[in-house]
């Protein structure tokens, strides 16, 4: 989830340089040592910096790679000590971390500019419609009748917004977003391409043998500052509302059934499913490819493994691995006597032998 | 997949309100009594019901709870017997379920109102295509020179109908469906939004290293009553078919791979794959994130719990778990013992300490 | 992957039929033999072909079978020796299955004809995009700022292209693709119907229990000829490059997390999950909803089965299966004896009793 900082020339893509000049007004620095008069073209670690490249100390016990570092210039902390090598700029800065966070959100606003508020002359909006000035709506999107959008919300083209659906303040829906009828999004929601906020739940009335659909008549709730993967599913409720609590992040491809409640802050990451009903307390991470049963509790600060299979409720706090879901620590032990099984029978049958004792396992 | 009925307040966030009246004019009580002022706003189990809301009798082994619910209006069976409190109607019917179902089949087509027949402005339909006089196409859809929409079908929009493509009668396809060239869809399909017919098949030829794409030309078919989950993926065939059989409903996410054959009246939930030529018989169930081999076979009637790995037939009837599935009695039963292996690890190295065996399990 | 050749009529749902003639035009035959009036309207193999169908021989083994096949056209190798029945039509080729590829390649065509060059008049093409005058851009697509289309390629009807992305020559996007801002494709690249290449990498950095987003500022890579699958979703990097390798091709469904990269040749089957940073050599093969843990490295040539959890590094040419996953001969013995576990515990519990030992676990 958190990876490790990757190789050179990340800015290069987008055809962006900044002069050493032109970093150092952003992230303002309270000393500069050295020069260089090489373009920044790119961000990397410390290792995998060279010539062009921006680097940082963000961890003192890196301290040591400073002086390998081929990059030209390094973010260092102010009570770093040394001289840069020629051509070479380091600058020091209170906090390289935030430093380096400062350059990204303003390589991020470059990246990816605000785009203007307004109304595409492509986008089909319903009259019935209620559209913040401030907002943007992109090309070959539709919003239909009795839908809001709020003040500096940016929905990207080919977006879907549903009749009388609600979507607050300073959210942004990434292009082919669909949001169906009546579902509700907090402020500064952010969904990625393609995510599908509000199809029907999987209910049916199994009568003579035919399924018959249950109607959906409910909604799909997200809370502020949640932000949802590319292409995921959130259904909407039999009743009432499925909830994806309060600043809760949804990697890609998850399922999230019809009336299932997610608390705040956790982290679902890709492939996830969650069966219809389950409620899910706050600060739970769920591992990729998760399945979680329905109906049942997941308990606040709960952790489930990659793939794990929870087939009952869960504690808070729990950490669990595998399908059914154990404690983590006994999973670990099982997965590293799996290999060990065929030899167990093994000596089990030379134990037998041993006694005299037969061998049938059906007696 | 059939959640037990949550919480109040499912109309509010349509902005809907019923009288005790109007509910009565849908329902047609045999008796009512007691009255109640309150608009209706929800819809609720006894258990959670408050004032405005609306709650039922549906199982008779859920009587008593009727006396302390705070619902403003209780659906009952005819021959309950009682008395109101204050500011509480009963309204006696037949069969409370299936009245239930009346009221919710009212407010779906109020939340989902059919849109008119005809075809948007914004759609891009070809002059070769065939569309229905009483079919919707929504704005910004694409129906390429060929394919042809039955009656009173309606397709939401921004889909895209893809040449030669027929859609039967009386289908709803939800925002960004695509159905691509050729394909077909019998009577009364329910697309959920993002739902992608006829993808090219998964195949290559490996020559030399590397993989040679077989062209695909066979379709992907949809037979009567099918329904399909948000973000499904059904791949067309190498040749001939792949088929969803009459009446099977997919939740979101599924993966159906080409030349896949699924028979009539089957359940299969959330990001279960199906890879390419297995054949599923009819009534089968596949629980969520279960996956099936390719070439195989799966019996009538057969089922199989979440995440099983499905990898050779199964028998007509059969209930399985686990990867490889086995009987779904002997998985539960290895699933209980799972985390008591290393202590089984223990206790035979002390049998063979006990024994003067050696433990090396090499040996 | 490789699907037997299915059952026949395989070009009827096109309305597509062939006469012999026009079968042996496309063929080049060096002799043939019988003759017969059906028009062909099917593809099928020897065994389920029928009267209007196309059967091939090729693979020597099955010799045997052309006696007994009711095609009305064999394709058989020159070498083959026999008089055909009447009403049957003996097409002798240097090697048939090269021929049967050419009538593939020659329907696909038909099926799927190129589309001319130019842009949709409903189109939103940026004036700041470059679009090469061989292209084709469908309806409603949206081809943003900076972003380049290059020679011969094909974006199907409402694909959005972001700001500065760059598309290389003779690419096929299927309708409702996804390519985001700054992210790149070599050439030959074919997209399925709504695959989501450039989402946002899933990255916070959690402060006081809330998840702050770490901007992604990279892109992803998909070099010539990659395939990608319906549905898939490919992030970009945090810095650099998110790679998807030449030649491989993804199945529908799968995840790829920021930062992977993805060697070249690989086939990664459908729902598959591959989480951020883990680097994958040439030539691996990951069966349908494999999950890779992030950081990892998987050697060249690795293979894993269906759905393996790969939590540690594989090396080269490795065969794995099961979560945590082990060696494929390994865990094919324990998922044989999996069902056998609890006469295991039976087992050992008799000898204990047989020496007299106590069974209390927690000893």
């Amino acid at each position: 989830m958190f990876p490790a900082i990757a190789g050179a020339r990340s800015l290069q893509h987008m055809e962006l340089s900044f002069t050493p000049a032109a970093i150092e007004a952003l992230v303002k620095p309270c000393k500069v040592a050295g020069t260089t008069d090489s373009p920044i073209r790119g961000i990397a670690s410390l290792e995998s910096a060279g010539p062009g490249d921006i680097a940082f100390l963000a961890n003192p016990k890196y301290r040591s790679a400073v002086a390998k570092c081929a990059a030209s210039l390094i973010l260092l902390p102010a009570d770093f000590e040394g001289e840069p090598p020629a051509g070479q700029r380091w600058v020091f800065v209170d906090d390289p971390s935030v430093a380096l966070t400062q350059l990204c959100r303003h390589v991020e606003a470059l990246l990816r500019p605000r785009p203007a508020p307004g109304v595409h002359p492509s986008a089909v909006v319903d009259p019935g419609a209620t559209v913040s000035a401030s907002a943007h709506i992109g090309p070959l999107c539709v919003v239909e009748s009795g839908a809001s959008i709020g003040a500096s919300t940016i929905i990207e083209a080919g977006s879907f917004i549903g009749r009388g659906a609600r979507i607050g303040e300073d959210c942004w829906l990434g292009p082919r977003s669909v949001v169906g009828a009546h579902c509700v999004l907090g402020k500064r929601v952010r969904l990625q391409p393609g995510v599908i906020i509000g199809g029907d739940g999987y209910g049916y009335n199994t009568v003579g043998g035919r399924h018959e659909k249950i109607p959906q008549l409910g909604i799909a709730e997200l809370e502020d500052d949640v932000e949802i993967g590319a292409g995921c599913t959130i259904d909407r409720a039999r009743f009432s509302k499925t909830v994806i609590g309060e600043g809760t992040k949804l990697d890609n491809l998850v399922h999230i059934a019809h009336n299932v409640v997610i608390g705040k802050h956790c982290l679902i990451v890709a492939q996830v499913g969650i069966s219809g009903s389950t409620v899910v307390g706050n600060n739970v991470v769920l591992g990729g490819q998760v399945g979680v049963a329905g109906h049942i509790k997941i308990g606040d600060g709960a952790k489930a493994g990659g793939q794990t299979g929870v087939t009952s409720d869960l504690e808070p706090g729990v950490s669990v691995w595998g399908t059914p879901a154990i404690p983590i620590i006994a999973a670990q032990k099982v997965g590293l006597l799996q290999a060990r099984i065929p030899e167990l029978f093994r000596r089990v049958g030379k134990l037998e032998s041993a006694l005299g004792l037969p061998k049938n396992p059906s007696t």
